[in-house]
């Protein structure tokens, strides 16, 4: 099903802004240029607000936040919301500290993300702040830093729950809402994907989440009129590149061998590729 | 004929000092110690000019250049100029915003470069500000992001026009002028150096031109006194590290292997290697 | 010996606050995820302060300082340190750049770090501050870079002397004193470990030095008890994930196949290895 949405990705190659951190900063844009999108950084407002013009999405990452990148993260989003570009907001270790939360949280409400994406520490800590907590009551916000606790991660047993979490925050918010975990979520208010693909070794390679990100504003801005199977696709192509690298690298690749391989197997991935390899259910 | 220039480069291992954007500063720190030179990053004002006073070259490049480090920028250059330091300049994404064109334009006219090095967008870009444009009007500076664009690309139909773009902002400047592109452009006032090394694929990889800025500043800091011969030395260098990674990947290798490859490719370089390879023609 | 302490990181799995530069900080991020830590960078003082609460130890290197990360050093510093973390300092290209020699001796009084780990070069620069100096005269502050002068590293002739200069600057400080070379020291004020471990080719590779300041913040964590152990546990792993590295790659390995080998060789490492190939001697 999600095919149609690599191959536009792909036709269109569209050019992703990112204001993300620098710890995996070159990870994001080799992962860009891997499904056919292109990359540009800029993170001074005087800099960032004309760049984005000629961008046709924007990522923004608060892994590494400092007050200049905060200022260009509210700047040029107000600037791509007016122009219409949309916007993906990571909000890396919300929970973890004040200015994180604060920073993300201003950003869900100043410039209206078309989707955010974190883990279930992330999101549940956004989902707080909107009077929102899950079901069975394990993802309210306890978070201890910019990993979720294993005891929040989703499984079957606390799905229901937590797809009830991101359905409630994406009507609140108006953005698609994904979390990342053993199993992902990708929801709007009326529907959500429930996606099976990955590797747990993805865990053992920093930056696996920014990658996702980045590659969703590729997706939606190539699939603007379906955002949410767009987000959908993006993160299915994320979860198989890591089960292709797995296949690759077998037993014998550590982290840094599994990283690289992810990123090739972004770069020879395709529509039927990914049709072969989607597993996913809708709720 | 190019072999002595790297020979010098390997014998000299000049210190480069790097004030250059934070996507692909891990790539440009290992590519000029596969050449055998040395790297040294250092981007505030406190810090970097008295940091270039250990080293042998500076490479400004703006990919994402901020207020703090745009100081940087001026101060160093201006320290390195009066110290006889080659300085190159990589105007990332001139034309794309205005801060990053004026700072590029700034630094051109104020630190007197010995090399800039840009795709044709961000050349041209410069160019017209010292109302230089192609002969056949298809390079001057209608650029819409960080990559030129495909129809400005220097291909044989367009080459005798941007070679003389090339020499005339050469003239204008006193700066040794390198475009790359499906041909690299190497050229003062004088000559130009025609490059027909590089893989098509090399466009794939994140950091391929601030490998190469970095690079050329080695190459003339190793050889002060042909500093022309030295940059396109160090541009044959990089293309042909694309050739023979891409021979060693085969087709089973993506952009990340591909970089790896390349790196990999300039740690075993050598005088033989290169003239072995060299594909130039001078105009 | 020393397999205990790699135990322990892989099942305490401590989370390592990092502020360091930004040429290497992808690689010691996955590093530390390789050996079974977690990683979490922040530094601007408003964000980093608050994160350093939820971690184990502050890993601070000051390789691309500027004023906000100085102020976040100290501020985080001062925290980290009220709260029994132990703080790992890397004085990158101390003596190279008054800012960054003041920035070293300042953290050096004012944090109390529980290690230093630098090249002799930088370390001989500290110690010149506390009156010390090699009794061979070889090791007295005279730097030129971030690269240690090759008459200055540490081998088994000057190997007395250094061991001297170690544990003087480790009573003076009370910190544990790690001096990377081609022999690397690991000494409090009673006793040095010289270790034998690595391999020639690690200097061609950018960063590990950044790595293996980190890895001794995640085996402190977990062993603070036997702080001066654990610092020679992890300066042992990091230069057998050079050896393991260098034999799996062989000679067609340039200086990119050997940094994700290493990072590789780290994600495999186990105390039984840890302890056929551990190289050490106790002075």
């Amino acid at each position: 099903m999600f095919g149609k949405y690599f191959e536009n990705v792909r036709k269109i190659s569209p050019i992703v802004h990112n204001i993300t951190n620098y710890v995996t900063v070159n990870d994001v844009a080799n992962a860009l240029i891997a499904i056919g999108a292109k990359p540009i950084m800029a993170d001074d407002p005087r800099d960032a607000v004309e760049i984005t013009r000629i961008c046709s999405a924007l990522n923004i990452n608060i892994g590494t936040l400092n007050e200049m990148t905060v200022k260009a993260m509210f700047a040029t989003g107000k600037e791509a919301k007016e122009l219409g570009h949309p916007i993906i907001l990571d909000p890396v270790g919300a929970g973890a500290g004040s200015f994180r939360t604060e920073t993300a949280l201003g950003l869900l409400k100043e410039v209206s993300p078309c989707a955010v994406k974190g883990n279930i520490s992330e999101i549940s800590t956004l989902a707080a702040a909107f009077g929102i907590s899950a079901a069975d009551g394990k993802a309210g916000g306890k978070t201890k830093g910019v990993d979720a606790d294993d005891s929040e991660l989703i499984n079957d047993a606390n799905l229901a729950g937590n797809i009830s979490l991101a359905k409630r925050l994406a009507k609140e918010t108006g953005s698609v809402i994904i979390i990342t975990g053993a199993i992902d979520l990708v929801a709007d208010e009326n529907k959500c994907y429930a996606i099976r693909n990955g590797h747990a070794d993805m865990a053992g390679v920093s930056g696996t989440g920014c990658r996702l990100s980045a590659m969703i504003g590729a997706f939606i801005a190539a699939n603007p009129d379906e955002k949410t199977e767009a987000a959908a696709a993006a993160t299915i192509v994320s979860g198989l590149s890591g089960e292709i690298a797995k296949e690759r690298i077998g037993e014998k690749g550590g982290n840094a061998a599994f990283r690289d391989a992810m990123t090739d197997a972004l770069y020879f991935m395709d529509a039927e590729a990914l049709e072969k390899g989607e597993k996913y259910e809708i709720y």
